[in-house]
C-alpha cells in the first residue's frame, strides 16, 4: 500500500474554492487563523498518516485483536501502541479541543483534515483515537463540571481514549429496547449492569485508562426511548479526587470476528456493577447521546472519504504499471508487449468513479466541517441556528451517500488489479472489506435516509431543504450568465427542480401512507447527494476554469474530473428518481409469508 | 447457514414457463426424459447439496487450504475430501455426460439444476468437481481418440478433477503474452515449462489425479495468441496403456489467501519439464480452450446465482426473526416489544433485490441450459446454429450481469442483518466475499461486455442481437391483446426499442472511434441484462397470472416479485442507457499523467 497525502487538493478546497480563512477569521477563537498555519497542520498531519499509521494498515488487518479471557485484555496488533503514543507526543488528539482543557482550540475543519488522512492510511487504527473526540463532545455538552475537570483534560491529551457504548444483543437501531440497568447509590453514583456488544476500541492495550460512556436505565424509568439515561464508566474508576483506583466491573468478554476492521477491537462488554456517573439528565441520555452519534456520523463519512482516496492513488499505481491487451485505437506503448491498462475506457471509468467520489466527497466533507465550526463558535445566532441546519440536513447525507460510494469505488478500485485484487497480497481487498461497515454503524444507511426524508426534510416541511436549496440557487444565478459554466450549472439547476417535485409528490404520498416514506428514503437519499455533490463538482469546475490559464495540470485534472462526474455518475439520478417515485406497494403488497 | 433447495421454483421454470420436457424430447438422445425423471433428479440432488456440502461452507472458509511446500501437497478443509467421495458415490459427476464413455447422458439442463443448488451450499467445494466440466468439454471435443479414452472415463466418475492453467504472473486477460514453454520430445509428447498463477483446484488431496489443461507455447510459434497451444497435464503421469506412473512435473508452489473462497486452493504451479500431451492443433490451442472459457463462464453466472439464493434465504429468515422498531404504519406484532424487521418497507426492497435476481437468474440460466442441449443434441443443424448464435449472446449476459447482480443481492443480505452482518458467525459476510470472484475470474466483467458489445453485437451487425429481439418481439405480440400483461410487456416493448436505437448509435460511433464500445461497453451490457431479465419476469408473470386462482400462493408470490422487478429494478435501465450515451471523451480527455 503507497498513500500520498492529497495536500494540494485539501488546500484547493479550503483556499480556492470555500476560502475558509477569510470565514474562521470572522469567528472570535479564529481570529488569528491563517493559511500558512492551516497548510503547515495539514503537512505535518499527513507525514503522520503516511509514515506511522499507514505502515500498520495491512500487518494490522492479518494480525487482529487478541483477547485474554482470564484477564479480559485485549492485544491490538503490533505497532499499535506506539503509533498511538507517536500520535500523543505529536499532540494531535488535542488539535480542535477547548483550551480549557488543555486543548489547542484549532478549527474543526483541521480535524477533518487529519481525520481524512488518518482514515486513508488506517481506518481500524484511526477508530481508537477517533472515537474519542465523540466522547469529548457529549461530555463537553452534557458533563457536570466535576466530569469535565476529569475527564476531558484525559482525552485532550490523548491519555485515555473513548468509547459509545449503545449496542446490545437485542437492539441496536432500537434502543428504545435496551435492557442495562443503573442502580443509584447512596454516594450519587450508580452501579451499571448489563451486555453491550459491537463496542468499537471497547478494550486496548494503548491507554491506561478508557472512559466508556454508557446507555442504561434507571428503576422506575419509563418504558421505550424516553427511559434511558446516559453514564460515564470508566474502565478504571476515578475518585472524586480524579485519582485513579481499582478496575471497574466493565470486563471485555469477547472480540468479534469480522469481515473486516480487524485491526479494531469490537467488543463485547459485560458491566457486573460497575460504578459510573450520570451525564446529563435522567431519563434523557438519548438525547444526550445524539451529540456524540452525529459526530460520529460525520466521522463514518471521514472514514469512507479516507478509504476511497487511497483506493483510487493504489489503483492507479497499478493501472499505469500493469501492461495488458493494446488500446482499442492502437499501441499506446508501441515499445512493450502491451498497454497499460489505463489506455482501456472501462479501467478510466473506475479510476475516475473513485476519484470523483473522493474529491467530491473531499469538499463536502470540508464544508460541512466549516459549517459545524461557525455552528460552535459564531456570535451571531442566527449564523449558529443557520450552520446547526444545514449540518443536520447533511449530516445523514455524508454519512449514507459517502459511504455507499465508498462501497462502489473501492470495489472498483480492486476490479482494476483484476484477478490479481481479490489476493491478499494486494492490499486492495482490505479495502473493500474496511468500506462495508461505514454503510452499517453509526445508524445503518437505511436508517440515515428515514432520518433525512422522515425528519430533516418532511419533519420541518422542507425549511432545512430549502436553506440548501437557496444556496444552490444563488450559485445557479450567479454562473447563469457565464458561458463556460453552462455545462455544469444546467444539470445542477435541473436537478435541484426535480429534487423539489420529487420532495412535494412524496410529502403527499407520506401523509396518506407513511410507508411511502420507507419505500423511497434510501433512493430520495442517493439523489439529495447527488445534487450536493453537483453543487460542488460545479463549484470547483469554475475555480478550474478560471485557473486553468495558469498552466497548472492540477486544474486541467479537476476539470476533466468535473466533467467525467456529470456525464457519467450524475445520470444515475434518472433512475433513483423513477424508483423513488414508484411507490410502496411494490414492496408492501406482498404478505410476509410469501416471502 | 440454512439452505431450502428451491425445487418449487426449478420446477416452475422448467415445467410451466419453458416446458423443457417437449422440447427436450424431440432431442433424439433424450426422447425418453420425463417430468418425473426431472423431478426425482433435481430434488436428490436437492438432498446432497443441502445435506452434505451446506454444511462444510462456513467450516470450509473458516480453515481454508494448506500446502505443504516439502511434498507441494494441498490440505482441502476438513469433511471436503468425503464430501467428494459421497458425491462420486452418488453418481452427480457423471449426470450429462457421454454414456460412451460411462456418463448418465441426461440434459445439460439437470446438470445446471445441480450446480445452483451445489453453489448454493458452498461455491468453495463446488468449484473441485466444477472445473473438470470444463476439462470434460474441452477434451471431448479437441482430444485425440487416446486422450478421449484415457481422461473422459476418469473425469466422468469423478475419479480425477480437471482445471484449466491458463493466467501467469504477467498475463491473465492478454493470453498472448503468456511464456510457458513446451518442447516436443521424440516420442509425441512434450516437456512443458513455467509458471502459472490462479488455478482454481489446482491441488487438492480429494482425488488420485488432477488433469491439468495447460496453455503454452512451441518452440518457434508466432508471437501472440495466435502461437499458444493447448497441453494435458496429469499430476501423475498416464502411459499409454493408461496405467498411472510416476509424479509428474507440474507442482503447486504457492496457495493463494483471498478475500473469499477460501475451502477451494487457489494455486500457483510450476512446471518443471512436465510431460504433457498436445490437444487438438499447434497454435490452436486458444481455439480449443475457449470450449472450456465458455462452459466456465456460464458456470460463473450459476455460482453468482447459488450464492444469490442462499443469502436470499438467509436475510429473509433473519428478517422475520429480529424485531426491531415499528412499522411506520402502526405495530404489526403489538404482542411483542417491536416488530420484525421485514415490516420495514426499504429490508422488503433488499430482500425482493435479491430474491428477483435469484429468480430472474434463474429462468435465464434454464433457458440458456436447455439452448446448450438444443446445440448439442439436435438433429437439424440450422436449430443447432441458432442455438449456438443464442448461447453466444446470452453468454457474456449470464457471467457478467448475473454476478454483478449477486454483488449487490449478497451486500443486500448482508444490510439487512445490520451489525450483525458484519460478524463472522452470522454467516452471511462469506457470501459477499464469495460473490466478489466471480465478478473477476473466466474473463472480468469489463471483458465481458466488451465481448458482448464488440464482437456479439456489432461484430455481426447485430444478427446474434435481432434473433433474441425476435422472440421477445413474438412475446409482445402475443401478449399484445392481453389486458393483464399491459404493465410488463409495454415496458418490456419500450426498453427492448431502447436497446434497438442504442445499438445503432453506439455502431455508428464505434465506426469513428473504437473507444465508444469501450466506454459504452459495460453500461450495454447491464441494459441488455435488463431487457433479458424483463423477458423472463414477463413470461413467469404471464404464468402466474394464469394460474393465479388456483389459489397456491406461489403464484401470488411470483406476481408480487415481477410488479417488483419492473418498479424497482428495471428503471436502472434510464440511467444506464444515458451514462451508454454520453461518450467516451469524458473518459478519455484526460491526460494519463492527470491521474
Amino acid at each position: 500500500m503507497s498513500y500520498t497525502p492529497p495536500l494540494r487538493d485539501l488546500q484547493f478546497v479550503m483556499h480556492e474554492v470555500l476560502d475558509v480563512t477569510s470565514t474562521l477569521q470572522q469567528l472570535p477563537r479564529h481570529a488569528e487563523i491563517d493559511a500558512d498555519t492551516i497548510n503547515a497542520v495539514i503537512e505535518e498531519a499527513g507525514k503522520f498518516a503516511a509514515g506511522v499509521a499507514a505502515p500498520l494498515n495491512a500487518s494490522g488487518d492479518a494480525e487482529g485483536c487478541t483477547l485474554d479471557t482470564a484477564t479480559h485484555e485485549v492485544r491490538t496488533p503490533k505497532g499499535f501502541k506506539q503509533a498511538y503514543e507517536q500520535y500523543v507526543e505529536g499532540g494531535w488528539p488535542s488539535l480542535s479541543c477547548d483550551p480549557a482543557f488543555g486543548g489547542q482550540g484549532l478549527p474543526v475543519l483541521l480535524n477533518q483534515c487529519l481525520y481524512e488522512m488518518l482514515n486513508s492510511a488506517n481506518q481500524a487504527w484511526t477508530m481508537y483515537p477517533g472515537l474519542s473526540h465523540g466522547a469529548y463532545e457529549c461530555l463537553s455538552a452534557h458533563g457536570t463540571e466535576w466530569q469535565k475537570n476529569t475527564y476531558l483534560p484525559k482525552l485532550t491529551s490523548g491519555e485515555w481514549t473513548g468509547t459509545m457504548c449503545l449496542t446490545e444483543p437485542h437492539c441496536g437501531t432500537d434502543l428504545g429496547m435496551l435492557r442495562t440497568k443503573a442502580e443509584p447509590q447512596p454516594d450519587g453514583t450508580y452501579k451499571i449492569t448489563g451486555q453491550k456488544i459491537f463496542i468499537s476500541a471497547g478494550e486496548h492495550d494503548i491507554t491506561s485508562n478508557i472512559v466508556h460512556l454508557v446507555l442504561a436505565r434507571l428503576p422506575d424509568a419509563p418504558a421505550g426511548s424516553k427511559g434511558i439515561s446516559l453514564f460515564v464508566v470508566p474502565k478504571y474508576k476515578v475518585a472524586a479526587d480524579g485519582s485513579i483506583g481499582e478496575r471497574n466491573g466493565i470486563f471485555c468478554t469477547a472480540v468479534e470476528h469480522k469481515m473486516g476492521i480487524h485491526g479494531n477491537a469490537t467488543c463485547q462488554l459485560t458491566l457486573e456493577a460497575a460504578s459510573g456517573t450520570l451525564v446529563g439528565e435522567p431519563n434523557r441520555g438519548l438525547q444526550a447521546m445524539f451529540v456524540m452519534m452525529n459526530a460520529a456520523r460525520l466521522g463514518v463519512g471521514c472514514q469512507a472519504l479516507g478509504l476511497t482516496e487511497t483506493a483510487y492513488q493504489m489503483a492507479v499505481a497499478y493501472a499505469k504499471d500493469r501492461i495488458q491487451m493494446r488500446s482499442l485505437t492502437g499501441p499506446k506503448a508501441p515499445d512493450k508487449p502491451a498497454d497499460p491498462i489505463i489506455v482501456h475506457p472501462d479501467v478510466r471509468k473506475m479510476l475516475l468513479t473513485a476519484r470523483a467520489y473522493a474529491e467530491g466527497g473531499r469538499a463536502l466533507a470540508l464544508y460541512t466541517a466549516l459549517l459545524l465550526d461557525r455552528e460552535i463558535a459564531s456570535d451571531d445566532e442566527d449564523e449558529r441556528a443557520e450552520c446547526a441546519d444545514l449540518v443536520a440536513l447533511l449530516t445523514a447525507i455524508v454519512k449514507a451517500f459517502m459511504t455507499d460510494n465508498a462501497w462502489i469505488a473501492t470495489s472498483h478500485c480492486m476490479q482494476v488489479y483484476g484477478g490479481h485484487g481479490y489476493i491478499r497480497d494486494s492490499g486492495i481487498e482490505q479495502f473493500v472489506r474496511d468500506a462495508r461497515i461505514n454503510m452499517i454503524y453509526e445508524g445503518t444507511n437505511t436508517v440515515q435516509s428515514l432520518d433525512l426524508l422522515g425528519r430533516k426534510v418532511l419533519g420541518d416541511n422542507g425549511k432545512k431543504l430549502k436553506k440548501f436549496g437557496k444556496i444552490v440557487a444563488e450559485f445557479i444565478e450567479e454562473e447563469g450568465v457565464n458561458e463556460a459554466m453552462q455545462e455544469f450549472v444546467n444539470p445542477l439547476a435541473d436537478l435541484g427542480d426535480k429534487v423539489t417535485k420529487l420532495t412535494t409528490e412524496l410529502g403527499m404520498k407520506a401523509m396518506r401512507n407513511t410507508d411511502e416514506v420507507g419505500a423511497a428514503a434510501v433512493d430520495y437519499l442517493r439523489v439529495c447527494g447527488h445534487l450536493v455533490f453537483a453543487y460542488f463538482w460545479a463549484r470547483m469546475a469554475k475555480v478550474a476554469l478560471e485557473k486553468q490559464g495558469s498552466g497548472d495540470p492540477f486544474y486541467t485534472a479537476k476539470l476533466h474530473t468535473a466533467r467525467f462526474y456529470f456525464a457519467k455518475l450524475l445520470p444515475e439520478t434518472a433512475a433513483l428518481i423513477r424508483t423513488a417515485r414508484s411507490g410502496s406497494d411494490a414492496l408492501m403488497a406482498m404478505d410476509e409469508s410469501l416471502f
